[in-house]
């Protein structure tokens, strides 16, 4: 009997499953925010529903809960003041783990289903979803809605579509008979079943605290685990908006809500005893080298999906399309306040400068092209404000304020007004340069608006110090412009051997710290920015076993 | 262009992913020594292949070759005296980072080829690797034979298989298409490559040094590694026959032999520092707790697949065919001395006894029925040593002779006159009864022909002790006797949640003890005996990882 939320699924998952392995673009959940797809009073109803969590108890009905808790601070300094359930991590995981039998036995449709009716339903809540991440990240509107909405609930789905594709070719049963010459066969039935590994716990970002946790979440319910979701400290309430659907959809399938639970806990050295519980048999975490070192090395019971952080960086070696890769770089650098794990850190330049469809340029002509071009795109406020949201930390505040000893700054940054909230924390990209043997300045991760544009010998050494800082530092993206098919092929090899994704040429809609859902692996997961991708098999097939039974049949 | 050595391989390849699937049986690897499949000088020119090797050097031309080493002792107490040569471990991680990129390049079609015709040249050389292995392990000839040859082969098939599975679902390239309203759509071309993440090092075993090397030999090299295959000290021949067939197929092939080599070192210092070298990314490996606990928490910089000591047991509740099954339990107490790590360990039988055909049987009816089923099997000297092998090493011998301190012996061990070699240790097995609070004695692994007949109060508590002892101490097969079907549930539900395979009223040609490649998963992975399973998708799909590229088009 196949489960109704199943069946009801069916032609979303199918197409999923297609895409993944042709990898063309798709996707059931519309990324722009409009009244004919998401209904004419979404925005309204989704903006009110955001509004009527603030100040509040955030109630999940969880067992174990000895308290509430309200940590967020909002970038844009709204007042957010939300208190979430403070629960026992003890409660949380017998909770999780007695739920866990009833959602094995379910069967991988039933629960696939379920994944995928949660999913629907996020969708549905895009708004009122993106308004949390807005306001806890300081991320703009546009980009809370699409990365924190749709493009977030593409990852989870694109989860499940993975955990899906390695489950069903699991046959649930099978009969064996061996010849045995003239004697009659070896006659057995066999049944097979897929179980969880055990409790999920998904450690989320404060930057985007939807888009890197769906792909673990999901990941780990489908393929038969319960999860609990430590959210990040400052951004809760999508985390929370999230558990809470998931708790309506099972407890809607007459499944146990404990399935899903979210843990606040005030202290590190609380994650750090939920992660290293011998019930949570997987972590997916992103974050810092340092937490996510940890974890590695301390939560030895459980498989560690780990995103931390990198040096990301493109090579410009020469150009037939100038103008259009500047701009392509300076939205690259705008977007978010370069507050993404993709966005790009170093630009690495020939120190003689490069050929380009407007003639040579010097290496200090790049650099400073560059500087205008953000200047000119951030002109207009209104669009500087909705690309480049709000500072989410005071750490990075503190590593823009510091930008000048790492380099020569060609591009300063500035403190930019919100109209609409004028205690946001709105700043400007900081440009520098400096020399390739500064490897002080520009070879760790300065997350957030700081770029470098780094003078290298030439285009061949730029591409073999691009293969270095991958090795060495990580990355999750990698660029390249160069007009030179040789030069294309030498930086794809260097991509190879170290690991990271490539694009090349980006001059047009598409930026290297984008990743499309079905179609682009987000990091590689072997390069020391991460050591898992989203979404690829081994994402999946190591969060399940199978267990076989067998027997004599006649 | 399609890779010669894959289209003639496609048939098996593509039989052996719809076995996977259905997991019925099939293998194209005959396991009876039979003139008609292997040629009628097959059984003699492998004799002769074999006793070619002894007191020679075993000339495999790996580079950075430092001397030769002779560390073998056959059970039977032949000599063997060959010498194989001992590398600088440096010398061969390079020589494998090298051949790497070609064989990277070659793609997953050429790779599978390659892979497939070697494991069909080690079918053809099956009589001289199962001598080999009889030679080095103690094993009798069939079980050499079947287990060493066609079976391993079957594993090594069935790795491949998987790794195929999950490759060839990865596009070669795609074009992503992305609409953007009235505009242009946004059009990009993406390639996707499967790169292999870093040298594979496979750790053999001194019992099964093919059966257990061959899954890891072949997922690592079908996904993109190379291999150093680091042999057991007293089972090495094996292993070079493998390695250096390996090498004869990739040379002919036109690719760098070098991207398989044999490790022998002398000292334990060696092998870690070999498992612990960064470029090494996974690690297969066989063996003991004690230095597969440290693989674990040592090698992080690989991902480790390992197969360590447990407790296998069998519950006895109650019986329709007593006889029968007392012979089936017999022979897989019998089998290779129980030097297997499948062997039963622990049986647990009701302070009560049990209901059978033949009436009520007492607790000390069941051990003493038990102990003369074994006895009545090893009458004939000819089936005894053949069943029996010889003990493959001191470490057991003692074991063995310890035993009477751990209960009450049943049966007690004889050594058995070996008529071919004379030097030969056979030994029967040794069956105990204890009680089931006497922990100390059934519940750590005691390797070799040494089981216990262990009193527990009922039906029910046997199923509880036989999941804690799972759960704690791990185990790779579990099987029940019962002819209730609501103790066969109550067995079922147990050993879900411990995460072991479980075989029911084995009364006739299948042993628990025994499992058939491409149907049966050897092992689970999820207790704490393996955290690996043969296979899965699990087993392959963390050995690679796809790294793409993109660019605009037209």
């Amino acid at each position: 009997m196949t489960h109704p939320l199943f069946e009801k699924h069916k032609a979303t998952l199918d197409a999923a499953v297609a895409t993944i392995h042709g990898r063309g673009y798709w996707t059931p959940y519309a990324e722009m925010p409009s009244p004919r797809v998401y209904g004419e009073t979404a925005a309204d109803d989704g903006k009110k529903a955001f509004e009527a969590c603030l100040g509040k108890d955030f109630v999940l009905d969880q067992p174990g809960q000895t308290g509430w808790a309200a940590t967020e601070q909002s970038p844009y300094g709204i007042a957010l003041n939300v208190r979430y359930p403070v629960c026992d991590p003890e409660a949380l995981i017998a909770a999780a783990q007695t739920a866990m039998n009833s959602w094995r036995k379910l069967g991988a449709e039933g629960r696939v289903g379920v994944c995928l009716e949660i999913l629907e339903r996020l969708n549905k809540r895009s708004f009122e979803i993106a308004h949390a991440v807005m306001m806890t990240t300081g991320q703009g509107w546009m980009m809370a809605f699409q990365a924190g909405g749709p493009h977030a609930q593409d990852r989870g789905l694109e989860a499940v579509a993975y955990a899906w594709d390695e489950m069903s070719r699991v046959p649930a049963e099978a009969i064996w008979e061996k010849p045995q010459g003239k004697n009659p066969p070896l006659k057995m039935k066999k049944h097979y079943e897929i179980v969880g590994r055990g409790v999920g716990l998904v450690v989320g970002c404060g930057t985007f605290p939807t888009w890197n946790t769906y792909p673990g979440l999901f990941a780990a319910l489908a393929t038969g685990n319960p999860v609990i979701v430590k959210a990040h400290s400052n951004a809760i309430l999508p985390a929370a908006m999230t558990v809470k659907i998931a708790r309506e959809v099972l407890a809607e399938a007459g499944l146990d809500p404990n399935l899903v639970s979210l843990a606040v806990v005030e202290k590190r050295a609380a994650t750090q005893a939920l992660a290293t519980h011998p019930a949570v048999k997987s972590i997916d975490f992103t974050g810092s080298n340092v937490f996510g070192q940890w974890l590695i090395d301390n939560a030895k019971q459980a498989q560690v999906y780990a995103e931390l952080a990198g040096v990301n960086n493109v090579v410009i070696e020469s150009t037939d399309s100038y103008k259009a890769m500047l701009r392509n770089l300076a939205f690259t650098l705008c977007l978010y306040s370069g507050q993404m794990c993709t966005t790009t850190q170093a630009i690495l330049v020939p120190a003689g400068g490069i050929d380009t469809d407007l003639g040579h340029k010097s290496f200090d002509e790049v650099a400073t092209d560059l500087g205008a071009a953000i200047d000119k795109f951030l002109t207009d406020p209104a669009v500087a404000t909705a690309v480049l949201g709000a500072i989410q930390s005071d750490a990075t505040l503190a590593r823009i304020a510091e930008a000048g000893e790492y380099g020569t700054i060609v591009l300063a940054s500035k403190k930019i007004d919100h109209p609409d909230f004028p205690q946001a924390e709105v700043r400007t990209p900081v440009l520098l340069t400096c020399d390739a043997a500064d490897e002080k300045s520009y070879m760790e991760e300065r997350f957030g608006p700081i770029a470098f544009v780094v003078k290298v010998a030439d285009g061949a050494a730029a591409i073999a110090l691009s293969e270095r800082i991958v090795k060495e530092h990580g990355a999750l993206t990698v660029g390249l412009y160069s007009a030179k098919p040789d030069v294309i092929d030498a930086m794809t090899d260097a991509t190879l051997r170290a690991g990271v994704a490539l694009s090349i040429n980006l001059t047009g809609g598409v930026f290297v710290n984008q990743s499309a859902a079905f179609s682009d692996y987000h990091g590689v997961g072997m390069n020391p920015a991460a050591n898992a991708s989203y979404s690829d098999s081994a994402f999946v097939a190591n969060r399940f076993r199978v267990v076989q039974r067998r027997y004599h049949v006649e």
